[in-house]
């Protein structure tokens, strides 16, 4: 009966420590929690080791909803499963799964489709509990229900996760620290380049912002083909590493004298880039990517933007008249369960350069080092180790 | 030598009848004017019939640039080739063509490329003039110049064209009056969802407006294979000929009570269309067709606004968390040379059927009723014969 000797606490909660946010902003507090046992279609995993996103930190500053507090952030991880609930077949005790805030269910109308990523069953939504009924499986020792974040909470020694969010790993294959920046970031930029904007090979593109996920796109497109691509950023010693990640040119933003990016770009590539890739989040970089994509031809792509409620500022008559597109891309297009093992492939064939993004590495006790060197620009991502 | 002999009137102007707007908004007025030569890549054009767009009808309201007086405007047409300039050897004295306001050259880095129907060496831009060096090939009998529209200005007897604005028919395939409505509306309808949409079988289809773009939309949504074709409207006198253009589904958005049409929509299919057309032209609508789209995949495609300064007011966050698609589309995306074959050979194939564009018909003399049909909403196309 697998499923019974999967339950290695005997279904009983577990107690472990957490690094949970008590107040929006504050240096994350490291206590002692109890850990539900999943229940149907959920599986309980230990924390190998979690990166740190710019999605945690947003998170963690934000002090009006959706933003809440206690709640136990963190969504690149990768985990050892500790014991399944009922109805969970594909993995079992001791398998080795990323968690990811994205579901798959397999089976939905868009799960069985080559259009979408978003399962129509799970769909991805603001929530801090399960995504099925929307509770916690956190509690502090005093009973007091800690929130859960983006469906993964990875900054606990242990979480719940439901089985549709869970991606399967060989882990002879890959190493944890590795896997786990597949879990947003990286996969989101490498995503992009493939599946959300589908480049061709010989296309030009162009990338706002060399952090992660901008030299993941960097990555991205030079495995599909691209010919030439082009890094802007304001800082130059981004060059090296930019680089390394297959951009062929790059454009300081605050060397161009009186010129606009889209001017340099636009002549750079002789009437715009193919491809344009807004990687910084901010709603004033989106008009300057829209405008230096080509006309008849160009296609923006979108991964965040400083808040909730700006809209769009690009001219409708510039849209329809220039024939371009805006596309906004979650998880860069990726369905985790079928296209992560399509990552991990290109990082065994060595296309993909997993290890150019591990810049920092911590112990779970250090994990507020983390925030402070992804807060100062130090930091392409900080592996966080739960036992070192 | 095919180039003297087609010199029909010795490369001299030509006098003829034009209706020319002499004043934004009030009734065209039939003069006498000069049709000067084809200069090199130009050619001279004797009008047989043309039809009225609601692009014309939007620039004949316009009183401040880029509307401007005198002018002649029209831009879907056949006509019949009178004289060439120099350096024209694609058409010849004779030849029936459709003059079109999007240019293919056919040889630029966009023309070869199957991403793009902007050609880079001569993108389709707001002028006054012929699309190589501005100059108007038309005068009144003082003197006087009468401006360009969108490089056709079919509302006179002749006209002149830029050869890459040209499109060679075989007349004995088709009526003028049906090659005719090709110049603009109903390719541009057809090619959104064949080319810019790129729409595939089994596909579901939300189209705002069932004017003649939104009528071809239909059309080139049924070729494509769509499954269900949901047809907006205020008006439901429009759903027998939606229904003979493909629309499977009829939503009269003055009849759903307190219900946005994307409450509607998104009811009747389960989670939004896979793609919807917006072919009012409002910003207002942009937003209710963006709602109406699928997560994950859902694209909306977009004709025209209302005006040339506003902007597209969608949020940003929806348009990234949502994994939409925004897609401006100029000419359905169509390459006129390339393209317009296919359109004519579905014609022939009784896939894409004509005839019911063709709402009314008048003499060139009558041409200000066609204005005062198009403006009242009785009509699709008005097909405007210039000698009856």
């Amino acid at each position: 009966m697998e499923h019974k000797s999967s339950m290695a606490n005997g279904g009983k909660p577990i107690r472990c420590r957490a690094a949970v946010c008590q107040k929006a902003g504050e240096a994350l507090v490291m206590e002692e929690i109890l850990v539900a046992p999943p229940m149907a279609y959920e599986v309980r995993i230990r924390i190998i080791c979690t990166s740190l996103c710019h999605t945690d930190v947003k998170y963690w500053k934000m002090k009006d909803p959706p933003g809440i507090v206690p709640r136990i952030l963190g969504h690149e991880a990768v985990g050892e499963v500790e014991s399944v609930g009922d109805q969970v077949s594909e993995v079992k005790q001791g398998d080795i799964v990323i968690p990811t805030f994205l579901a798959e269910c397999g089976e939905c109308r868009d799960c069985t489709s080559n259009k979408s990523n978003i399962c129509s069953e799970h769909p991805y939504k603001l929530s801090q509990g399960m995504p099925r009924c929307g509770t916690s499986r956190f509690t502090d020792l005093s009973g007091e229900v800690l929130h859960h974040f983006m469906f993964v909470s990875s900054f606990s020694e242990y979480t719940v996760v439901d089985v549709t969010h869970l991606i399967k790993l060989d882990p002879i294959l890959i190493s944890p620290d590795k896997a786990c920046l597949l879990g947003c970031g990286v996969s989101t930029g490498v995503g992009a380049a493939w599946r959300t904007a589908n480049l061709e090979k010989g296309s030009t593109v162009a990338i706002f912002g060399l952090g992660t996920v901008g030299l993941a796109v960097a990555q991205g497109a030079r495995i599909c083909g691209a010919e030439r691509i082009i890094g802007i950023d304001i800082n130059p010693d981004k060059l090296t590493m930019a680089k390394k990640c297959g951009v062929t040119e790059f454009v300081n933003s605050r060397s161009i004298g009186d010129k606009s990016v889209s001017q340099v770009i636009i002549e750079m590539t002789d009437g715009g880039a193919d491809y344009c890739f807004e990687c910084v989040g901010l709603s004033s970089l989106i008009k300057e990517a829209f405008a230096c994509c080509r006309k008849g031809r160009g296609k923006t792509i979108l991964f965040g933007v400083e808040d909730s409620v700006s809209v769009l500022g690009l001219k409708s008559i510039d849209v329809i008249s220039q024939g371009k597109t805006v596309i906004g891309c979650i998880y860069g297009g990726l369905k985790p369960k079928s296209d992560i093992p399509t990552l991990i492939q290109w990082y065994l064939d060595k296309k993909l350069q997993l290890d150019l993004f591990i810049s920092h590495e911590v112990g779970f006790e250090e994990i507020n080092k983390a925030f402070n060197l992804l807060s100062e620009g130090q930091c392409l991502r900080c592996v966080i180790w739960m036992t070192k």
